[in-house]
């Protein structure tokens, strides 16, 4: 995780501010309950700044999205640690949101919950899908230089590292959408079903995972 | 496909009416957009009626998601056959999308998109959350009752068919979810991954798909 991850701590400027606001409303009042002047409620500036900064809430939604893509890219990718079983065991692990939050920073449930909910607006929103496109495609080529590096090591056999990368993505979103729909917590056990067939699939005989 | 799904043709009563109305608002507006009146603009009801029959608009749009849900688990639930390798490629394919719809009525995509747009706001909704993990429990118990009769005539090796059901329904689910929030149509090539996980992890050896 990058040091520099935004919605932790402090805002840098305005613009940082107004993001962090947007994140405390969608998660009090949801997406459709948006509006600037619940934005504004939740920082110290006056919906004037807010119209000086955008031209309106649906322009701070995009922005919103935006930095929020920046911040999984940069905050979720796992540099290599020259241990691709550890790097992939990371990749897992974070994107599932199962790491501690550091104090006074939104826990990773929170994030999860935000992203699931303004990616699933993307499904009607063509702005926000080539937002979502792009953060796929980070995530993924992320995942393809782990497995690559594995392959490399002969600690992984798998043919095609960009699709492998693909499928366990595609997985993970599926657990985290599940995760946050449901009322029975199912990660744990979606989590393990994921390392088994990381191991079956993934691991060349005798790796452990 | 039950010949009696809901969405499909005409509405049986009011009730349904306004169900099959909310569906066509939602497509056309988006849930963040939707009013009663939108919702009665697309039917040949008034607005009086509308509240005849529910409390307001989130009253509706909770009635929608049961509808919804009820729509998923009778319309989308695989009798068996007797060959459960079949029944196991309907079970994808239906849950994928991937069928042509009946001529007059919504294709599958329209139907998955509002879905996973509800689905994602549940994550806010508690009420919404009970109805969706009861949909998720529905399709599990279908695909777990597949999996077992394949494990006894011997052409599944699953030690789990449980654990196994939910882990296909979780990646079936996020492959829906890159499918409606990216604009590069990776559906295709990940359905062709999970089948060739299908085919390492389910089948016995020989068994085709």
């Amino acid at each position: 995780m990058s040091d520099e991850a935004p919605l932790d701590g402090n805002p840098a400027d305005t613009h940082e501010a107004i993001m962090m606001a947007t994140f405390v409303a969608l998660r009090k009042h949801g997406y459709p309950g948006i509006s600037i002047q619940r934005i504004a409620d939740e920082s110290d500036l006056t919906k004037s700044t807010f119209y000086h900064h955008f031209d309106g809430k649906d322009d701070i939604l995009l922005s919103f999205v935006e930095y929020m893509r920046d911040y999984f890219e940069r905050g979720y990718r796992i540099e290599s640690t020259g241990d691709p079983v550890g790097d992939l065991d990371a990749f897992v692990t974070v994107s599932l949101g199962e790491y501690p939050a550091a104090e006074g920073t939104p826990d990773a449930d929170a994030r999860l919950s935000t992203y699931l909910e303004l990616r699933a607006q993307a499904i009607q929103n063509p702005a926000f899908q080539s937002e979502f496109t792009e953060l796929s495609a980070a995530l993924v080529e992320n995942l393809t230089e782990i497995i690559e590096t594995g392959v490399k090591q002969g600690v992984f056999a798998v043919d095609d590292p960009e699709t492998m990368a693909e499928y366990l993505v595609t997985t993970i979103e599926g657990i985290n959408l599940q995760q946050t729909t449901r009322t029975d917590d199912p990660r744990s056990m979606l989590h393990k079903e994921l390392e088994t067939y990381i191991e079956r699939t993934v691991l060349v005989d005798g790796v452990g995972f």
